[in-house]
């Protein structure tokens, strides 16, 4: 029916090399084993165990159908108040929308771990992304534990990762070691693809002594400007969990500049995870200022992260105003359009009311990068909001249209 | 980067002969002309003149930022109350984002029109198409309205049809004339295309002897259940506009008859348009029934039609229950999974919150069709919504991000 043109060859994406691993905030050690949950013969359990329970708030998918270790760990840190001597992931394989036998294999899963590691089961945190829809084999999946258990080590992040990966083109790890005070993580997630829906994990661990009510209080925070404000497919998984710990090996670092570095390292996690996203070619950073509030902010931000209209003219390099302005217009806080102030790249494009004039070759060559800006101006008040969206190319619909599950 | 398979080849979309023209309803005459707005010579103005002023309602955008035309007949609506003596269309220029030069050449194209028909402007009604952003060439838009009031004829109606459109892969038409009642539409939409964002426009007429009022209270419930219903990706146009015109040639026909038939026709325009969403090979009906509320049921029934996943699943035939699925788990008022049931083309995919045992092969062969229904049972109350949506491929990227403005 028509003729299509490949993607435009652009060089692979590199990830940069972390210079700090997961367990570099001391008090832990990791493990990545082969259980056989995944046909290909990867490894697909990991555990990370700390030397004792370490305080630990976490932020999980708002998908209402959420997989049974989601519900698990819901359970176990409001009984916990946010304690946690260890965290079991398997990949391969959901565990969601599998009803009860889901959930008992989930509880199996953290059972087995505490009794390894000599914990209350309500002390261990689980989760899982992979296939959803089929019963965990958990033979395998414990007896993969008491392996990953047998080899836990402190240089071992590498393996945890790569025991947690599903789909993801690239490894994601990124950690930060100044004046003392570590944070580092490492993260899993390429938007949802096929032939299952790639949920996003992620694990970041400080060596600061936060307690878990701090923690609590900030992770929302650190959440909503990284892993929830990555938009790849306007379609949150039943599995997402994001899990933050704070193992107190540098009781004395500053608290507040531990929870900055958090952010840095979470946003950073999130920028990969948005870079992966299916076919992309790039992370766009959209940033809406001078709403009304920043719940304003964030419906707009989201509106033209998800329009398919707005991600084509991204992959496409075109500064389309048009599709931006109308996109942010289909938003009941957006306001007046004559308000509206729109740039791309640092260059103005849209203001009182009409299209800027602008050189659209060299605009169109400087969005051919890694890293695009958008920024909305609404020019009502103070509300803001950022969100990352991946471009939206060929290789998207191939990926998810070609393999059948 | 990667090799694209072209799009399975089908044999392309002929749409069916409507049984009766737009002026099949008594009392209108149309014209199209080319004025030269359309770099391509195709013919771009339009109008539609009464024998006299008839009763209209219409329903316009939602989107903030509104074109002129919109808000100059939202202007004389309110005005008259709902009298219509001419509408005037220009395609190839949208005169959106035109500021305050947009308004008065609106204003123009209306002030021109009831000189020529004799009528007051605010009995006249404006609608623009094309692209965004660029001053209209008045002079020449007025020319062409004077030239189409000199061509007005009775059997005219594909002149002004043809004049309505832009990106149109195929022209919208249908009509009914039973028993002496008549109602018949044109419509021109695509979702929102390169190089410019492709405006819904409808126009239907009945031969009822409705008045405004009823209309009124009639067409916000034909139009949230043809037009509101069609969900391209996720962004309203600044200037989708669907006019219901009651003539009267008629005056003794049955109104709730004809109201009845008025929503027929919107259904079936309003599929056309899905039809030809950029690169669609089918259109899909999503019924989502047994919500707490209709508003539930409709905020569940957008989530599922403007994922990207489940709009690439629909496009490669793939029965996804877990991407149907998630999507309605997206929404904060899903309710509980193990209520759900969900059917493809009628087939049972999932329920009590686990996959159903189905035929995949089968099921996708069924899916390999024009109309595709996709039935979502939430088990909770009596709230109801109908979406339609195209599929979202290969040839949807291709149109949106390769042509540059």
């Amino acid at each position: 029916m028509t003729e299509i043109k490949a993607t435009p060859k652009r060089p692979p994406f590199v990830p940069p090399s972390s210079p700090a691993s997961l367990v570099a905030a001391g008090r832990l050690r990791a493990a990545g084993v082969i259980a056989g949950i995944k046909a290909s013969g990867r490894p697909d359990v990991a555990l990370l165990v700390g030397d004792a329970a370490h305080a630990c708030a976490a932020v999980f998918t708002k998908n209402a159908f959420a997989a049974a270790p989601v519900v698990v760990c819901r359970e176990h840190l409001a009984r916990t108040g946010g304690r946690v001597a260890a965290i079991v992931v398997n990949s391969g394989n959901a565990n969601a929308c599998t009803g009860e036998r889901g959930l008992a294999h989930a509880r199996a899963m953290c059972e087995r771990t505490a009794a390894l590691v000599g914990c209350e089961p309500a002390e261990v945190l689980v989760a899982s992304t992979g296939v959803i829809g089929v019963p965990l084999p958990i033979d395998r999946v414990l007896e993969g534990i008491e392996r990953a258990h047998a080899e836990l080590g402190r240089d071992d992040a590498a393996r945890f990762l790569a025991a947690i990966q599903t789909t993801d083109a690239f490894e994601k790890a990124w950690g930060e070691a100044r004046d003392g005070l570590v944070c580092a993580g490492v993260a899993k997630g390429a938007g949802m693809i096929e032939p299952d829906m790639a949920t996003m994990l992620a694990f970041v661990a400080t060596n600061a002594g936060l307690d878990a009510e701090t923690l609590r209080g900030a992770v929302g925070r650190v959440a909503r400007a990284s892993f929830n404000a990555v938009h790849v497919d306007s379609h949150a998984s039943t599995n997402d969990s994001a899990f933050f710990l704070a193992t107190g090996a540098a009781p004395h670092a500053d608290r507040a500049a531990a929870i900055e570095s958090m952010e840095r390292v979470a946003h950073r996690l999130a920028w990969l995870i948005a870079r992966d996203g299916e076919g992309a070619t790039k992370v766009t950073t959209i940033d809406v200022r001078g709403a009304g509030s920043d719940a304003a902010a964030e419906d707009i931000a989201r509106r033209v992260a998800r329009s398919a209209l707005v991600r084509t003219a991204l992959f496409g390099n075109d500064p389309n105003w048009g599709r931006f302005v109308s996109a942010v217009g289909n938003s009941p806080v957006a306001g007046d359009a004559s308000r509206l102030v729109c740039k791309v790249q640092g260059v103005l494009v849209f203001a009182s009311g009409e299209p800027a004039s602008f050189d659209r070759a060299a605009l169109a060559q400087a969005m051919a990068a890694d890293d695009v800006r958008l920024e909305l101006d609404l020019g009502k008040g103070a509300g803001g909001a950022r969100v990352l969206t991946s471009d939206l190319g060929y290789r998207y619909v191939e990926v998810n249209a070609e393999y059948t599950t």
